[in-house]
């Protein structure tokens, strides 16, 4: 009991260092946004402000790929599931002539996608069904602990954008409870969500597939079904919130048009709200795509943001840094 | 900032006079249960200890109806469900002849319920489905602010065991973080957690139905469908701990056969784990029931719960009051 109390004693001086010491959000450039940002921070936790909100109520949701992570040249789940195929592929001698799994192991990605949305949901539940809970969980961390991405060759939890770091650091020193609201596989993302941003596992919503549970010589286990569970993307971003959370964010960022719903969602409620769109404007430092794009797509979003007021960051003018890792 | 800070200092002084000040779980007799509770939070809370869970991981998982509050003589929310039938019958004069609702009208639930499981989904999804989530939520809080339970005439939220609003207050001064996995209407239970256990809407995990994402007059709106989407009972309940939660607990608190998989699930974690059935003995204060009950039925996990040395609370002996509103 003594601990805890010298834990969150220390937890209020590192909260008070961040409020009052340093100078938030660093590397964001001193533009837009950030001033939106700030300002709304500001209102929402001012006592007496008409825009107050009580800190219980402080949801901040956030897209994962593509908003905190980079997602190019390919969603970094949809890696993983290409080397699960050829690390599971000893075991499965048929899939030499058998789609999509015969154009993957020869290296050709897109003569695999070929087959379309059924292509992709066989390779995923191939690669992310039949173990147990536990053993995805193990396969997710080692993968990540070798893994590197195929243009800047560093691990792909080091292609976290630094500024948006600080920002859910900023949010959570002013009493904001940050979730991750993403299409990606929930349970490829808790293993690693809490070390990489600070979310735990519990603030994660994200797509999944069913479990079940089952004893196995005695001891309980979760055993992954290839069936879908729940595609957390487009308009289920607001059913996932609503039955996931059970509260309606005043916060929501995201990077593409399977966030527009979330940021309706997030703007219709009452009182002060906060959408922000990041815009991938930097071929230089990271990517450069938006409308056409087949993956992060940001087209209706990026009107309606316009039409509505929304927040959008310029990732080359608003942010100094993208990477921690950049010089 | 600076409003978070005193808030903050505020939380500190308060955990601190709750750690040091007040003797804990006053309501429970100095009997096994309770020093099993205070031996088992001592232990997981010591640092340097070898059972020591550090704060993010301790995490506690409560069933409801039967265990924080009671459930007798039905699951409270199947008076909801007959209040709102009564309330809808002016718009459907067809239920007169037409069954479950004919027999509910005339107040013979017994022969509304002689339709099994069918006539149960019926009711419920006429009562529960057909509105927006914002509108059911209304629903809810003013059917809570005016009916009272049959035996008692209290409003139902004052139906709650008084030990284990103690327990919940104890555990979270602890660095807990308190669940709800319960069988019940995940909507039924949040729009008064908050205020009854403070347990906020984002940590209830409970059944649900399906909900759709809508524009109404330009105003998104998420409707509420007559389609099971999650019961959350018997081995759902390590389902749902995972899909929700995503972290095993370390204790569990549950009073039927409906909680058996969760204690089982809690229990197969490493390191210590404390599983507490609440047993209902106390025909005087509350109601006895246990094997035969239709309503919360303790069978085969009190068998386990012996064989185990799961800690088992009976309510007579182990608890000193049951209810607040007790003389």
């Amino acid at each position: 009991m003594k601990s805890l109390l010298i834990k969150t004693l220390l937890a209020v001086l590192l909260l008070a260092n961040a409020a009052f010491a340093a100078e938030p959000l660093p590397s964001w450039n001193d533009t837009g946004p950030k001033k939106a940002i700030v300002t709304f921070v500001e209102k929402v936790t001012k006592e007496g402000s008409p825009d107050f909100v009580p800190m219980a109520e402080r949801i901040a949701t956030f897209d994962n790929d593509g908003t905190l992570w980079a997602e190019q040249p390919m969603y970094f789940q949809f890696f993983f599931a290409l080397d699960r195929v050829k690390a599971l592929a000893p075991q499965h001698p048929e899939w030499k002539d058998k789609e999509p799994f015969a154009s993957l192991l020869k290296g050709d990605v897109k003569g695999a996608l070929a087959g379309g949305e059924r292509a992709m949901i066989e390779i995923v539940m191939t690669t992310h069904a039949g173990m147990t809970t536990e053993e995805f969980e193990k396969i997710v961390k080692d993968w990540l602990a070798s893994a590197k991405h195929p243009k800047t060759k560093r691990p792909y939890t080091e292609m976290v954008y630094q500024p948006m770091l600080e920002l859910l650091t900023y949010l959570r020193a002013n009493g904001f409870k940050t979730f991750i609201v993403s299409g990606g596989g929930v349970e490829f993302m808790r293993p690693w969500t809490e070390k990489v941003y600070g979310i735990p596992p519990e603030q994660v919503v994200g797509s999944s597939i069913k479990t079940k549970f089952e004893m196995r010589d005695g001891r309980p286990v979760l055993v992954r079904l290839p069936e879908i569970d729940f595609i957390d993307d487009k308009a289920a971003k607001p059913v996932g919130i609503n039955s996931r959370i059970g509260r309606r964010p005043i916060a929501a960022f995201g990077n593409s048009d399977g966030d527009l719903q979330m940021f309706q969602w997030t703007s219709a409620g009452a009182g002060a709200r906060l959408a922000v769109i990041i815009h991938h404007t930097d071929a230089e430092r990271e990517w450069a795509y938006d409308r056409t794009s087949s993956i992060g797509g940001l087209d209706k979003a990026l009107d309606e943001a316009q039409a509505k007021g929304w927040t959008v960051v310029d990732m080359k003018n608003d942010w100094k840094r993208v990477f921690a890792f950049e010089q």
